[in-house]
């Protein structure tokens, strides 16, 4: 068996409307269907990638991991958890690479970035054993999972500290053919590093993440779970930029805006 | 100003796919799309209603209130909330009338009911004031917040305890043109009553949750909010049958099945 070659995918903007596309040299090479679909096939077009654009997916559902780095769980005095502990961001909270994450005008003093890494489910996957995990996974990707930190703090339920609008940056692309397993995962404010760890460090690891939530809820083509963040995370403010990055995948870059 | 007449919606099977249908003396009538659609007529085919049948919406987000009713509250030793308190249920929890909530076979000894009425969007809502969300509401509908107790308090976060598939029975029907002030709501398990009060007891009322939640995140036509339960919740096993019952909307009964 060969080591399958790395593909990158994205959504852009057509005339005719949103469109999956593989990545190739910078460019985005339009595809009939997503990029889950068999049926999916280069329609021959191709266009330049725009800095701005949206998210390379749009999931029915974003199934975010809590307390999931070791270094994380010390910072915020957790204990390490025996299961992994889910909560979920809407899709309405979804934005891509270059759209502005905007600071709700009200209630929260305290918005903080988290840098992730996020994997994109390719089949309807219902409990499933984490020895056939891979088989379920599109490709993975970064994610901010951009937190409230008062407002979670103050609910007890994390819902709606992380549910606000722009709330959820996913991108830059969706890397399929990727070893995860030792990747840098990095956020930057205004470019000095805030985060920095491995992920080495996740307490569960991919496959067990993808058996445990499964066992709970079906997962649809296009959802995404996010791994859940290490330590460092830390406030923005309307005027920064914040980035995730995550080695092998890409910089996932995003304007603070006033709301 | 004369006041409006009731509509009812349900969804139905047809051989041609899923299909939204106006419910009239018990038959389905089916629409040419959604009926929060303003371009939605009739097709002019009816067909019969049955028992068991998809719920009356797809929501693409559920969102719900934790204690809201002033007797829940203190059945679980909550202090009274200053503000909403909102979790969600993922679209793959929910199931129709006469669906099967089925107890997972693992993790949980305790799965409770808990009766709710529900309101479901017909038009894209982001900061809606109060005094306009009536404009923003299709209709009203029952809806089960199936809840897996244990796993609720062990894991402190919501989520997992509430996302279940099939722990989200919706319908029977969108009830539009009903004033939802004082409508008793119950819930029978095997036909005793087991919860009783009515949506006066609602802490925070519907105008104000649709405040509230539009101002969090931006709500999509076929949303739909919970809007908490009364005292009286309690266990289920399988075989047991529970309804949900509110006047002037109907009955949604599920039987519970071995996972």
């Amino acid at each position: 068996m060969t080591a399958p070659s790395i593909q990158r995918f994205a959504r852009v903007q057509t005339p005719g409307g949103m469109a999956y596309a593989e990545v190739i040299d910078g460019r985005a090479h339009l595809l009939t269907a997503a990029p889950w679909d068999a049926s999916a096939r280069p329609t021959g077009e191709a266009a330049p990638l725009p800095v701005v654009r949206p998210a390379p997916v749009a999931p029915s559902k974003i199934i975010c991991l809590g307390v999931n780095y070791r270094d994380h769980a010390v910072e915020f005095g957790h204990e390490l958890p025996k299961d992994p502990l889910i909560f979920m961001k809407p899709p309405s909270s979804v934005i891509g690479p270059g759209e502005a994450i905007v600071y709700p005008p009200y209630w929260t003093q305290r918005v903080d970035y988290e840098a992730e890494l996020a994997l994109v489910i390719a089949t309807r996957a219902r409990r499933v054993k984490a020895a056939d995990a891979d088989a379920y996974i599109l490709g993975y990707t970064c994610l901010n999972d951009v937190t409230a930190r008062d407002l979670q703090r103050a609910d007890g339920q994390w819902t709606r500290g992380k549910s606000f609008d722009t709330f959820c940056p996913i991108g830059p692309e969706i890397v399929r053919g990727l070893d995860i397993s030792k990747l840098a995962v990095a956020c930057f404010l205004n470019g000095e590093r805030k985060q920095c760890s491995t992920t080495e460090s996740l307490i569960f690891k991919v496959p067990q993440i993808v058996e445990f939530v499964s066992h709970v809820m079906t997962l649809e083509p296009g959802d995404v779970i996010a791994t859940g963040t290490p330590s460092g995370v830390g406030p923005v403010k309307p005027g920064d930029v914040v980035s995730v990055e995550i080695e092998a995948i890409g910089t996932l870059a995003n304007p603070v805006a006033a709301g």
